[in-house]
Formats: structure tokens, sequence, C-alpha cells
């Protein structure tokens, strides 16, 4: 068998190509039946393995150029042929690697994995999932940001591709779907909400319902629905909301000696939690609905987020995730309509 | 100069109506110059108010049915004319008082203020203006749920009676008002999002820009102006993330015994900052936009909420939001069009 091949963009992000190469080093030992190749200029690439030891399943595929975080993504992806993003879409779409994992400009990725890998035949709008870590159950939310303005059959796609990952992926059977509203009663939300609450009622997934905002971090459901605007706002607000509630913690912690003692005792059961809600542990968001594997991390990714997004990665490939949504679509096989 | 004459709905909520008269007689203590009216069945308010001592600045009005949390508000609102939420609207309607505090069924409280006290003119939607207690510089957010779709001008209007509340009530000057995208950019967001850019850019209103999930527990603006539908998912979801995490805490705490002294160090400190976190003590949401102050509190609100939630009305009414909303709508002072 082939082995998987999984490119990584070493320089679209905020930190140099030493950080991300650092965690495609960490990969490499975990997953030495697939080869992670870096994309990036090779001079500076050749020197970065030199200095650490060239491990025989990483590689490098040049790419001289790099999309920067503030270029308009549909014209740079046209004009800027030989960027990382672009050349490492490329090579997807031609079948040489099966996944990118990239801490680059996220409307650029989509732009080239639209524009370039194109879109699963069925899926209208692709859409960006995100692990919500918060409780032991964990929920996945979709679309956080590719969409701002949805239609009700966006968010039937939404559902069936989140059911598609969960299950071939992460081997969560019948994984139960919630739309999110403001009240569980189906006349309850917008537009939007009430017609796309019709759909998913007479599709054949698993669904729960409406779930409201405080259904998030109680885990409610395995995947919840909504469109991009909202799941964008919930996304930034979640991290933003914990960052906060622990950098008071921190405050009353160092504020006296005995927070200081306080919080030496604590630390073991702490560190736990802060490793849990730690986005870094669980790589990045998947861009899901395109020919390929995305994985976007943020744009300041350490070299543990960049190990852990490529393990995603390689279980999205392993997993088959997007033959899976192209056959759970074929005959529409979710929709009863 | 007449005494300030508040309303308290005992029945409406989930608890029953010795709760709320509690909080109805610590807070008669605090607004000496206010009048609190019991809102109820009369013989049942006084047999509790016999039970404690009755003091003079407590009133009762007779309404002996009550509209429950599951009624269709409207229906309700038309058919229930002797409930507390109906008698209290009437009686701010008829001048005999100027706020109404209730932890009834919400929408019936927008109902009966919409249809009784009725809509401040040149307001088209009443909103519900949060209170966000993360950051010391505290953030307010409207609408939090009674508009689930809004047009451009609403949130125009929503940006202007916040405006009117802050700088009236909370003495807040020139408040700093951002608009809820996904992105810092004005041609971030959905298409609602982008047109009332451009109507608070327009605006004399001190517009920051757009702002962005991760700002809300920040503080970074005084004001956030969203539809409802985000608003009351927002709301929603930083309640219960707060939640969640302080529970994962108190496990943590209780799981060793080493935890448990660590928490002990720890509980002055922690002890202020739920205080600042908890909901009950700073009342209930506004309902801004009707004639009259409205003040919509948890079902399940304690005699604390209930006493700070009057407080809350005192300040409204003492602020003069009402009048402060009309007149700054006058020529629509802050409307640059």
């Amino acid at each position: 068998m082939r082995n998987i091949v999984i490119l990584v963009d070493t320089v679209g992000g905020d930190r140099g190509p030493a950080e991300i190469v650092k965690g495609c080093l960490s990969a490499s030992k975990i997953v030495s039946h697939a080869d992670i190749v870096l994309l990036g200029p090779e001079e500076l690439l050749k020197s970065e393995l030199e200095k650490s030891g060239w491990p025989s399943n990483i590689k490098i595929e040049h790419a001289p150029d790099v999309i920067s975080m503030d270029e308009e993504p549909a014209w740079a992806v046209r004009n800027k042929s030989e960027s990382t993003i672009v050349v490492g879409s490329r090579m997807v779409k031609d079948g040489r690697a099966q996944a990118i994992v990239t801490p680059g400009n996220t409307g650029a990725v989509m732009a080239a994995a639209l524009l370039i890998m194109g879109r699963i035949k069925g899926i209208s709008r692709p859409a960006i999932l995100v692990r919500f870590p918060i409780k032991e159950r964990e929920t996945y939310l979709l679309d956080a940001g590719a969409n701002v303005e949805c239609k009700p059959e966006n968010l039937l796609e939404f559902a069936i591709m989140a059911n598609s990952y969960l299950s071939s992926v992460l081997k969560i059977e019948n994984p139960s779907i919630g739309l999110l509203s403001i009240g569980e009663e189906k006349i309850k939300g917008n537009d939007l909400v009430k017609e796309a609450y019709q759909l998913l009622e007479r599709s054949k997934l698993n669904f729960y319902g409406n779930v409201e905002g405080n259904d998030i971090p109680r885990g409610t459901v395995d995947i919840i629905v909504c469109d991009g605007y909202t799941g964008n706002i919930v996304l930034k607000l979640s991290e933003s909301l914990v960052k906060e509630v622990f950098a008071e913690l921190k405050t009353i912690v160092k504020n006296s000696f005995m927070g200081k003692i306080g919080g030496l005792l604590l630390k073991p059961g702490l560190k736990k939690m802060i490793k849990r809600l730690d986005y870094e542990e669980y790589g990045g968001t998947l861009l899901l609905g395109v020919n390929g594997v995305c994985v976007i991390c943020h744009g300041s990714s350490s070299a543990k987020a960049i190990t852990n997004a490529i393990l995603q990665a390689v279980s999205a490939v392993e997993g088959g995730v997007v033959s899976k949504i192209k056959e759970d679509l074929k005959g529409k096989a979710f929709i009863n309509v």
C-alpha cells in the first residue's frame, strides 16, 4: 500500500518555519507510515532539516512564494501560483497527496481548496468544523466561519458532512445532531433555523432538534450546525472567555502568599483541565466538503499544535472522510425528501 | 416629589412568592424613597407580609391570575387581563407606576409591554439589554433575544437606546459602540452587519467599528449590538461556559485532600470572582424601547436577584432612561443620514 502523504505549509503562519518544522519532526516519529512533505522554499527547509537530522519520511516540495495573512484570498490564489497553499492544493488535486495542514490565511486556504481541489459533488458550500473540548463528551460545531450567509439546504449539508466525519474518522456511531437556536421548540429561531429544522427532521440523520447556547459547553449533542456568522462568534467567544477566566484565576493565585500555595496544591488538577481546554492539543479546524483533507490551524500555531494537526490529518485520511461524504451523499442517502 | 413606584411580579417565576417577597423586603430598606408594589393574589401576599413585618413602602396590588412559562405570549396577554404581567403593564401605562420587575414568561412580558405600554415613537423594535460582568470594564449587549430577525435600521435603534441608557443611568459619557461581526474590517460579516455598519458609521454615536466574539469577554467596547438570535446564543453560551468551568474547578478542589486545602487558600479571591460573575448580583435584563421600565429576571430568581433587579429598576427610573431615549430620538439627534 502506498504511503499517506500529508503536506505541511511551513511559511504561511505567523511564526517562522523553524517552529513548524519542529512540529513535523515530532509527528514524523508518531506516524512513521505517513510521508510528511514540507511546503516552502527548498534551500531554507533543507538547512532546517540538516540542523536537526532528516527523517526518511520527511520530504520537501519547493514552494518559494507565500500568501500573507492580509492578502485578498481569491486574488492571491489566482496570482501566486508558486505559493505554499496553491502548490499544496494542486498536489492534492493531482493525487500526489491526500491532505494539507496549514497555519496560513484561512480565506486563501478556502479559496484554493474550492478553486483547485474543487467541491465534493452535492455539496454547495464547504464548511469549517471545530471541536469544543469543554466536556468529556466532545461537541463538534460547523460552520465556524466559511459561510456568513446560509440557506437551509446548506445547514442540512453541514449536518451530513459532520455525520460522515464523526462516523468514519472518530468512529462515533450515529452521532446526534442539534440545530443551534434560541429555544427548544421547532417554532423557535430565525427563518433560516426554522426552515433548516424541517429539512433535518425529514432526513435520516440522528436529529436531536434545537439546541441553545448553553448546550454547547454541556455537550448535549455530538454535532451542532449553524450558519458561519454565528459559528465564528461562538468559537471566538468560547476561546476568549475561557482564557479570561483562567487569566483571572492566575491573578488570584499570584496576588497573595496563600494564593500561591493554594495554586501549587491545585496544580496537578488544573494542569489536566488546561490541557483539555488547550486548542493546541487538538490541531486545527477541518474544512469539509472539498476533494481533499484540509486542516486549518491558528496562525500562531506552535510545534505542538502542528504535530497534532498532522495527526488529525492522518486520521481523517485513514478514516476516508472524503469518500465517506461522497458515499453518504450518493443517492442522497440521508435525505428523505 | 412623588415617590417612585416599582411593581414586582410575585407569582410569574418558577419559585414561590415567599422568595420574591423576601427580595422585596430587602430592597424596601435600601430604597426607602421608592414604593414597592407587590403584584399577586392579595390574601396570599398579605399573609406573607404579616409573617415578616410590613414596611410602610411596600404595597399590594391584587392580581389573582398568572401567565405561566409555557403559555403562548400574545394569546395570554390578550386573555388574562387579571394576570400580574397585564395588571402591572396597565399600571405603568396609566402612570400609576414607572417600572415592572418580573421573573415571568419573557415573551409575555414583551407582548404586554408592546401591546399595553406601547413602543417609544421612533423605535420599531424594542430590544433586550444584558450586562456582561466578565471584565472590570463592563460590556452591555443588545439584542439578547427579543428580535430573531433584524433589519439594519433595528441595529441602529438598538445602539441609540443603549447609548441613552448608559449615558443617563450609568453615567458613562459617550459610550463606545461595537457591531458584532466576524472580522474587524467593514467588509466582514453577513449582509445585515455590513449594512448596519454603514448606518452606524454615519451616525453621531461613538461607533468603534466591528467587534468579534473574543471582544465580548475582553470588554473592548461599552456596548455591543447584534440581532436577537445571535445575542441570545452569546448570552446563554457565556453563562453556561463560566458555570461549566467553575463546576470543573470545584471537582478538582474536591477530588483530593491537597485540592481541598488549595481551594480553601484560594477561597477569598475566588469568592470575589464568583460574585462578580454571578448574574444574581445584577438583577435582570432590561427591555428597552417601550414606554416604561421593564426588568426581566431569570425565572428561578432568588431573593437576592430580585432585590438587585428592584435597585436596577429604581436607577433606570431615576436616570430617566425612557425620556432620554425619546429625547435622543427627537430630530434623530444621533442619525446623520
